[in-house]
Order: C-alpha cells, then structure tokens, then sequence
C-alpha cells in the first residue's frame, strides 16, 4: 500500500478520552474511532490487525480439528429461557424487540444456540467428538465501557463449543483448546498464562483463564514465576493423542498461577520466596468445561452404543479477538508507539523515502516495494511529500516490526538502512539484502 | 476434510418451509439452520461458501484500490437524526434502547456512519480520491422475510462509500464500482446484468441493480436479449483510467435493460422485436451516485485548491454478500442439488470411496486425498461406511464441481473416474492424472 493513497488518520496529540497505553495508541495510529460509548469502527489500520488476528485463530481451531460456522448476532429469548439463563443474566444483556413485538437479545455468547444446533441435527454416539466453534460479534451492555477495545459494548470474540459423550472425552477437548490456545497466542507473539479461575456465569467446575501480563491489566493475579519460562514453542502437536495434550496442560497448569477470585495464600506461600510474584494480567481467553449443564435442561442427547439416551458432555472455550489488539499492544509498545510483533502486524514492513521526488531515490523505493510485494509480503510505502522526522513519527507510531530508510546519500553506496522498530538497531545494506532480510523474517512464522 | 470428522447434516425429505429451491436446497445440504424469523445460523457447509464469496468481494475491491475497515452493527441514533433519516426509514429499522435508555439502531446500511468518519478526520482535497469500504451484518426487520437467506433480516452485505472532490470524478468512482462488480459476479460464475433502477431510500440520481436472471427473481426486468452476450472476461483493466471505465461502462449499460420500477414501453419496443425479453430477476447489488445528498447536512467537507470550502461528492455501492449464495443456486442447480461455480465451491473436489474399509481403495483414496492438499486444494473425502448410491446423493446435492470415484474394479486397471457435477460427464483415468486434472482446472482461477 502507498501511503499517499490510504486512510491512516494519525493524530499529534494525546486523545483526553484515553486513560491506557493501548486505547490511546489506537486512537492515535487511525486505528480506531468511538461510534458510541463502547462501540468502535476499526479504521483500515485497524482491521488489518484485527483480520490478521482473527486469521491465525481460525487457522489454530482449523489445525486442532475443530470445525468453524456461523451463528447470527441476534437470538430469540425463548432459547435463553429453556437454559434458565434468560433471567439470571442480568443487565448486561441487551434485549430487543422487534417491529413484531418479539423477544430477541444481541448474543452475549452462544451455549444455547449452539446447543440448539447439536440436538435439532445429532442423534448419535457416533458423530462425536464435535467440536463447532465460530468468529461473531456480541454484545454485553456493560455498565461503564473503557479502555477501547479492552471493555468494549461490541466485541468480537471466538467462542467453540464441545460435545462429547463421555467426561473423559470432553476433558481432552478441554485439554485440545488449551493447546491451541498457547499456540494461538504465542503466534500473536504474546505469553498468556493460563490460570485456574472463576466460571462466573457460564457456570462448571473446570476453568482456565489466558492473562497476559501487563499492568494496566484488570485482574490481579498471583503465580509461580518458573510459569513464565514455558513456552510452546515449535513442538509437533497430535490433537487426537490424548496423553499429549494431557501432558501439554499438566505443563502449563500444575505450577501456581491464579487470579485473585480464586487465589490461595497458603498454597502461594509454599512456593519458594524468590519465585513468588503477583501482578497484573489482562484476560485474553478462557476454556470450561461444564458437563451437562446446557445439554440436561436443553435435551440435547445421543443414543449410546448400547442403545441408551444420555445427555453429552460439553465445554466453551473463548478467546476475545478484538481485545487481543489492546492485550498486544499494551505488552508491546514504547514511548513512540505500538510495536507490533511480526505475527500480527498490518504491514510487514514500512519503505521511508527520505526525498520524494527525487528521480533515484523514488526508483529504488519502487524497486524495493515491487520486490516485498512478489514474494508475497504486504508492506507500506510512505511516499508523501514529507520531512524524514514525521514519517520517521508515523513509522513509530504506527509500530511496524522494520522499516527500510532509503536516501539519495545511502543509495551513492547502493545502500539502504534496515531498522528494527523493537530494537531500535538500523544497519545498512544494499536493497536487495534488505529485500532478503525481510523476507527471511516473515519466512519463518 | 474427512467427511466422517465433519458436521454434515443433509437432510433427506423437503422442508415443508422452503418455497424456493435455494432454500430447500441450503436446509438440506446443511447448510444454514433457522434460528428466528429471517436469522439464520451458517453451518459448517453454508460458512466455507460464505467465506469464499467474501474474499472474491474483497479481492476485487482492493483491486479496485478501494480501501477496507469494519464499521460496528450497533449505531447511535443521533446520527441518522442528522440525515433526516431516522424518523423516514420507517419499521425495517430496528431500534433499540440500551440499558441506559440511550436510542440505538442495528444498522441497515452505513451512510451516515461513513460520513461521520469522513468528516472527523479529512480536511483537504489532497486526500481525495477516497473509497472505503466494509463488510458486515446488516438488520432489515422485513415484514415478511421469506425465501431462506434471499430475502432475511439480518444478512451480510459488501457497502462501499466513494468520496470526491467533483461529481466528474464520483462518476469515475461508481464506473469503477460498476466495473468491480462485473469482475466479481463472473468470479462467482454468475452473470449480474446492470439495469437503471430506482434510488428508493438511499436517496441520488444515478443508479443501477445487478440481477442475475432466475424465474424465482423477486423483480421483473425487461431486456434486449444482446445485453447477455457481453462479458467482461479476463480483460486488464486500469482501474485509475477513467476513460477505460467509462467505455466499460456504457458497452454493458447502452442496451436496453431495466426493472419494472424504470420501465419504459417506447423504449423497449423500439428494440427489435426477437431481441425483446422480460424475465425475472434477483437484485444482487446496487450502485448509487448521490452527490451531497449526506455530505452536506452532515458538514463532510473538504478545503478546495483554491481554498474554499466544499462538500464531497459521494455514492454508495453494495453487493448483497449472504443473498449471493441463495441467488447462485437459484441460477446453478438441477433436480439432484446444487452445482458450485468452481469459483465459489466449498470444497474443489469430492472424493468417493466405493468400498470403505477396503486396503486397497481406502489407500488409493487417501493418496488423493493427500496429493489435492499438497496442491493447495480443499478436498472433501467421503469415508463414510456408507452404500455408493447415498454416497453418491450426497455429493449431488452438496454440488462440488468434481467427483472422483475410486472402487476397487477400476483400480486393478488402476482407473479412477472423474465427473463433472455439471455435465454429468464421467472420464476413466489413473489417480494421478485425476489429480493433475482437478489441479488444472482450479489452477485457472
């Protein structure tokens, strides 16, 4: 993209509205505009991010097996009403009534559609294990929405679902999306610990919340620091083998790291001094598993291989897409701006022509553009009549990963400048090099 | 995808609902599942082609240099108080109050949205040209919403706003619109005439509808039977080059061809008389040009060279995404199910196994099955123990454009089939050539 023909509405200054790092780095890099107290547009630059963000969680579900549809923004209240949730859910529900005087409400989740969609389709032992899960917006009427994308009234949000006909079976796929879930996040180029917490209103006994640690995050949380020195990493996943995924979730679990709902000071305490840490976290995902809670009430059962009837096991499991950009950037960023990690970012990388206008300059920035663009990398050319200082600024702001400098002084040596926005390290090179060097970069994730 | 892990539910009888065949055949291919009244869930099936016919808009509005981002379903009221249109749009608007009593609306389309982001953030005619676009679920609360997805209440449509200094170049903007939207409806395998048509409540002069003609069609059009034969094909097209828009233009817009709301009897009898057609249609886009019909009210305005200060020229231009997939069956389907273009199918091949469990043809099969993915194709392998005959009636009413059918009499003389949904064509060939052959044909796209 040439910047000249884009819409990336940066501001020079600080949006009073914005109390966190994130939400004023958003606003600031065009990135997002405030419809109504909670509601967003995402701004080109924004729903770039959110698109590449979105795509990784669908290619991570896709890889651990389960299957992506679509289930609509608004639902019926009668649905709500046969899980007794209809009522108890509170304010945050936003109901509707349409021109026929109908009940519906904007999903706040989905247990009971997706619920709905099992029994009026499944009958049998045999079409399980099932995972559905889907990418859609919803809606909670929080009382006091903030912090941008962070506590949002419209979000988007990943949520699946599990059916199951045994607990131990829907214990894997609890197990399933935890693994996924390291992956998802780690891809997104973000730690996320999972720790024991709460079910709140979803309800169950087994529950992990995803935190990233950061400290304008809402949760405190307490854990054993030898948590943050696990990673996924590249290791070869089999999904359907449930000793591994076992394994991966013992791993990850069985060191001490709990939010403050569920958080047990004597068990901290015996964790050795010099590792015992609290801090903040922003929750990112969460997995549950609730048994029969939904499928009981909503008769959602198949038939057994000895001819029984039983209710199926299931679980939710969800990760906040559009949060995910606040969570990101609040764990990535500087005083000049975002810093986007390579997985996520909206362009790969950013071409600084230091003279627009000037025949060889120009040339080698096309040149350099062309070649980022054949081998299939999506970067972003700022060729506006500009000082270097402020597309330097936009650059920064913006936090693309590298930015290639290009200046008629550096191309007399057939040189470029390669810059790391993380490091702040620049190196020069000839353009082809640079050309390489990127593509290298991104070849790897 | 193995068709034994995935989410399928075919139906076997005809929903008593269903009055057209679009909609019988997307309830019984498992496609889509009524929640309420117009709103529907996307099943795994109804979601793939949804998705592809999502990135074909996409792919041709970015090619178009118009510009994405994501506009919220949720809008305040005040906004629409602007334009004068929250009190015309009558009972389609679904208004809603929030828990603070605040009026809200599920947007039924994004003028007023995309003019507030406009004017918040472009000032000069150096930003100009400019054309943003999204997709997103709308909510139309249809009195009677009828014909499956073809005419629902919430749905996902493609809306595109250009903004221009001139109405010279606006009317640049919307031949480009008109030119982008050829390209994508024969992407889709569909040909979507442009007629003169009526502005209704989006307000502007000039403007035409896209229809596909299908005997289901909700409008009756009137044709010169030439304007058939003209396609845009695979010509290059320069989408800065107002001239070459233009010509597009007015050689697929010269003939004779309306709706009823524009009809005119001299005109159309002026045609000869064996070229002379009426038929029925359905409405798969629209494009508008409006002027300052909401730039000026809502103050969208731009400093002008000589620094005045002007309102933007604008239209709107939309493509009915989720109709789509309705209105492709309605145009591609015989008496067995639905027949995918190749461009929009959800998996590019079937593959039957006509003796499962059988060594030879269960090995034959995953060799295919493997060789189509390495390629980069999305096969759909039915492994079901199931009898050839249902294997078979599946494949027909799901519609994939490619069939291989691998038993073990053809595999001694190592022939597998390959057959056209469409044709109905059969050829005996090795697997491998059967390979090649699908690679090829997708290769073309």
């Amino acid at each position: 993209m040439r910047l000249s023909r884009y819409f990336l509405p940066v501001l020079k200054e600080n949006p009073a509205e914005a109390q966190i790092v994130s939400h004023r780095y958003m606003l600031r890099a065009g990135m997002i505009k405030q419809q109504a107290a909670g509601i967003y547009s995402w701004l080109p630059l924004g729903f770039k991010v959110l698109r590449r963000i979105e795509q990784i969680v669908h290619e991570e579900q896709i890889r651990a097996g389960h299957i992506p549809l679509l289930m609509p923004t608004l639902q019926p209240a009668d649905l709500w009403r046969e899980s007794g949730r209809y009522d108890d859910y509170g304010q945050e529900m936003l109901r509707i009534k349409d021109r026929q005087d109908r009940e519906m409400l904007y999903g706040p989740t989905n247990e009971e559609m997706i619920t709905d969609i099992f029994r009026s389709h499944v009958n049998s032992y045999k079409d399980l294990p099932l995972t559905l899960y889907h990418i859609q917006w919803k809606f909670r009427d929080e009382m006091r929405p903030r912090f941008g994308v962070m506590r949002g009234r419209e979000f988007l949000m990943k949520d699946g679902y599990n059916f199951d006909l045994t607990k131990e079976d829907a214990l894997h796929a609890y197990n399933r999306h935890l693994v996924s879930y390291l992956r998802t996040y780690e891809r997104m180029g973000l730690q996320a610990i999972p720790m024991r917490a709460d079910s709140g209103p979803i309800g169950g006994d087994d529950t992990h919340e995803f935190l990233v640690l950061a400290s304008t995050g809402e949760s405190e949380v307490f854990y054993d620091s030898a948590v943050t020195d696990i990673r996924l990493g590249s290791r070869e996943i089999d999904y359907d083998d449930k000793a591994q995924c076992q394994a991966v979730m013992e791993e990850f679990t069985s060191l001490y790291a709990r939010t403050d709902e569920t958080h047990d000071a004597a068990l901290f305490d015996a964790i050795p001094e010099e590792r015992r840490k609290s801090a903040r976290g922003i929750e990112v995902g969460q997995i549950f598993y609730f048994g029969t809670k939904y499928s009981e009430p909503m008769g959602a059962t198949v038939v057994t291989p000895d001819g029984a009837r039983v209710p199926v096991h299931m679980g939710s499991h969800g990760i906040g897409v559009s949060r995910l950009l606040g969570a990101i950037i609040e764990a990535s960023h500087d005083d000049k701006g975002i810093i986007w990690p390579e997985g996520v970012t909206p362009f790969h990388a950013g071409i600084v022509n230091l003279k627009q206008g000037d025949a060889g300059t120009d040339s080698a920035c096309e040149a350099i553009y062309g070649a980022l663009k054949a081998r299939g990398l999506d970067p972003l050319y700022d060729d506006r009549d500009e000082r270097a200082g402020a597309k330097f600024a936009t650059m920064d702001l913006i936090g693309l990963p590298w930015r290639i400098t290009v200046g008629p002084r550096g191309l007399a040596a057939n040189k470029v400048e390669l810059t790391s926005r993380r490091t702040g390290v620049s190196e020069e090179m000839s353009p082809e090099a640079a050309v390489a060097r990127v593509v290298e970069i991104y070849a790897g994730l």
